[in-house]
């Protein structure tokens, strides 16, 4: 159903006239087209796809990208945004005969509101830069991905990105007030604004998780929130894992939102402890949980006391609690430094990003350690507790042929297990390129073809970001086939 | 660029054939269209507009709904849904020749899940019945609007309804995690689910506030919320307009968020003590400001203390705190009543929904009452203070002929008003049939024909609800020619 990328049918095109119009637009230096510099440009954080655009364009401004975009239109080119490329579902992986327009060079905060409360930036800032420009007067940004040194605000629109502190705050969609946005035919458009009430449909809630196929975000205004008088974090350790999930659900059950709720398990442990030796987290603990609380101090006291009741109330063996920012950072350091640990551990890993529902939690760590012994591979479980975001970590060694698909098949069946009880698969890393073929085992035809006629109304010419979120025949074989031969009443329009 | 509904054109046709496919799919009784029953649904609660439909139809199931579409689709009949009908904006206003689709049967509860905290249920469900049903489990459903008693969450669905309480949990869209929706070719469509984070593009947000004209929501799973530990109300009056203006940003900036703040003028506070006896406002303030502050019992008392100090700093007169229930009670219960208040002041009122960034309240507060002096009209104030969302009651005499359309003129200044200093045209009543020629003056040619290309794709035939939201010539005269001429680059494709 989707249309195949213009570019891919006419391997033979003349590309000259195509460049000569980008270096009129943005200059012959933010250009990109010789082999060896279009190498940095072959994937994004999903490592394991690679393939080469035909030309990257650096614009600096909403008017270059459109005038970039412009020309794509005209030529029937396709077009993959990116941003920092720190994505890892692939949804900036290029195709090949694209044009890659990345948003690295908009690094530009343009506005600071504090009476209102938000910022306005150019797509390429960097995530933490946003609250590193405010918390002087005492405001942050509220998502925090894992990768929020690096990663950009773009990119967190377009995968609508998460991090610990989703749970109480929510996810980029909930911190996005507008955009200004250069859609697939060069238009510039204005969704949104800086009021949280809007009449008309809400197409800044479309935009954000779009996953750059509806257009190119080039300026956003965001929500910035004060910082909360104190802050606390507790870790607990447990020696059975279904002791720590049930005590996730008890504090959810008690009122308690906390600042985020992380689990990992004693695979994870281990690994952070040889890597970053916090010497905290207990390697013989069959799961810690590090639970932030937040808000006035008088309330984050007694929230950690809760805490510390319920945890304790479920078995765990020991409790403790930081509340000064040293000793915060210490408890946090391994959790941060977990995916890295895992690359130390082992070869290469794969990492998942389901949702299930909080209380389906139990059930399904046991699925996958069950699926992980019957595929023969380990798997680690570092994940956001609190709201169910799982995010299992399969190790295995990429130089092995035939591992990469195995492992593949593996994460699969954990989406599916997710998706079987209830629930999601993504929490925060999109769909992109790599988990189009599962969009079946969640979305009926219907459902999808919904989408598809909003990405037509964007996109007629199906240019941007084309091979991305939908499943074809081609990559995903005979059960996209049927997804896509089961027709909508009006799908056939396209 | 709207299409004129199919209906509009053919005041000719035989409705015998279409009678008789609505009858065979729900029933001699719920095909309405004897004249006199035809009355009640000739308009909603913007009552000043009335057109009678040709027929109303009573569905009971997604089924029967979509059967009933499908009908509208292949007869190229414009249909508008409607809820309970007590709209303020004219969303539900019939069009001649239409089909009233009103879900007010679909009353089921359909679940209760307290374990993830949502229930299902159906569109005609009356907004306070989900808190009934969960209270005493300890639960509530947020979204609250002044009609809770008797509007139904499709409506609230339609027109993302707001309330008391918006300022700290959102509005309707902020709680409706997953909707079951029959599109306007008839289709049964899922959007979102149980699950917060979904991949794909979220529909469900686009769906939430489209105002009826991208089909209609049979199912609907929302969040509920735990009941918080303890709530208090403070009541504090001012002597001017201005301080109580200034305490409101004081109290944001100090970063408490409470979970009301409401605030009323001296000719609010008046016709609520004439009609409702209060004995609580004070009658020669200048203004009051009703602040609600909730969560754990600590919480609440440190914030309410807070408030009481912000307050004083801002020159209030008396700050007076409730906390059990009943003094609670009666502190909001002539905020409650304020609307019906004025009505009991004159023989009507005009209601406006603007929103403005707080920080331009005391601002356009003053300008609001220059510019009834200038037209020759009372103009009372009371809203929402906290997220800026102003509800002007413009007092007049609808028997006098000339007098709507004067009044109208002065609402649309105060609109022009909102828009001009960063706001938005609608905080929670929705453009609807009342407000669409002002559309042009917040969004420009090419945002509102990005909405366009969105409606165009859920609704080819542009049968659902024709005639609201979008500005078109005949009704909004050369203003919206203009916008119309002024094509999108692809716009012409309709």
């Amino acid at each position: 159903m989707v249309a195949v990328a213009a570019s891919q049918a006419q391997s033979g095109r003349d590309w000259q006239p195509i460049i000569a119009a980008f270096v009129a637009i943005v200059g012959e230096d933010a250009v990109v087209r010789r082999k060896e510099e279009l190498l940095v440009y072959e994937c994004d954080g999903l490592t394991s796809y690679r393939e080469r655009p035909a030309i990257v364009v650096l614009p600096r401004t909403t008017e270059e990208v459109a005038a970039v975009v412009r020309v794509c239109y005209e030529n029937d080119v396709a077009f993959v945004p990116r941003g920092s490329g720190t994505g890892l579902s692939g949804g900036a992986l290029p195709i090949s005969e694209c044009v890659l327009i990345t948003t690295s060079v908009m690094r530009q905060i343009i506005d600071i509101d504090y009476d209102n409360q938000q910022v306005v930036v150019q797509p390429g800032v960097i995530n933490n830069w946003v609250t590193q420009a405010v918390s002087g007067d005492g405001f942050y940004y509220a998502p925090d991905p894992s990768s929020q040194i690096i990663c950009s605000i773009g990119g967190n629109v377009a995968e609508n990105s998460g991090g610990v502190h989703c749970l109480k705050y929510g996810v980029t969609t909930n911190h996005v007030l507008g955009l200004k946005v250069v859609t697939p035919t060069g238009a510039i458009v204005e969704l949104g604004g800086e009021i949280l009430e809007m009449p008309g449909y809400d197409l800044t809630g479309v935009f954000v998780g779009s996953e750059g196929m509806l257009g190119i975000a080039t300026e956003i205004t965001l929500r910035i929130l004060k910082a909360p008088e104190s802050v606390k974090v507790l870790l607990a350790d447990f020696m059975d894992v279904e002791a720590a999930g049930a005590t996730v659900s008890a504090i959810i059950a008690a009122g308690i939102i906390p600042g985020g709720m992380e689990m990992m398990d004693n695979m994870s442990i281990n690994a952070v402890e040889d890597v970053v030796k916090t010497n905290c987290y207990p390697r013989d603990a069959a799961a810690i949980l590090l639970v932030e609380v937040d808000g006035l101090e008088i309330e984050a006291t007694v929230n950690a006391q809760r805490v510390v009741e319920i945890c304790r109330h479920h078995g765990a063996r020991n409790v403790t609690v930081a509340t000064d920012p040293a000793d915060r950072d210490t408890l946090w350091k391994g959790r941060k430094a977990a995916f890295a640990a895992m690359g130390k551990m082992s070869p290469d890993y794969y990492v998942q990003d389901g949702v299930i529902p909080r209380t389906q939690l139990q059930y399904v760590l046991r699925e996958i350690a069950s699926l992980g012994q019957k595929h023969g591979y380990d798997v680690a479980n570092v994940f956001h507790a609190g709201d169910g975001n799982l995010h299992p970590l399969i190790l295995y060694n990429n130089a092995v042929p035939g591992e990469l698909e195995k492992v593949e098949e593996l994460g699969g069946d954990i989406l599916r297990l997710c998706v079987e009880v209830g629930g999601s698969l993504s929490g925060e890393h999109g769909i992109g390129a790599e988990k189009r073929c599962y969009m079946p085992d969640m979305f009926s035809a219907a459902d999808m073809a919904t989408m598809q006629l909003v990405k037509q109304a964007f996109d007629p010419k199906q240019i941007a970001n084309p091979t991305k979120l939908f499943p074809t025949p081609k990559t995903c074989g005979e059960g996209a086939r049927a997804v896509a031969a089961k027709q909508f009443p009006d799908v056939d329009r396209f």
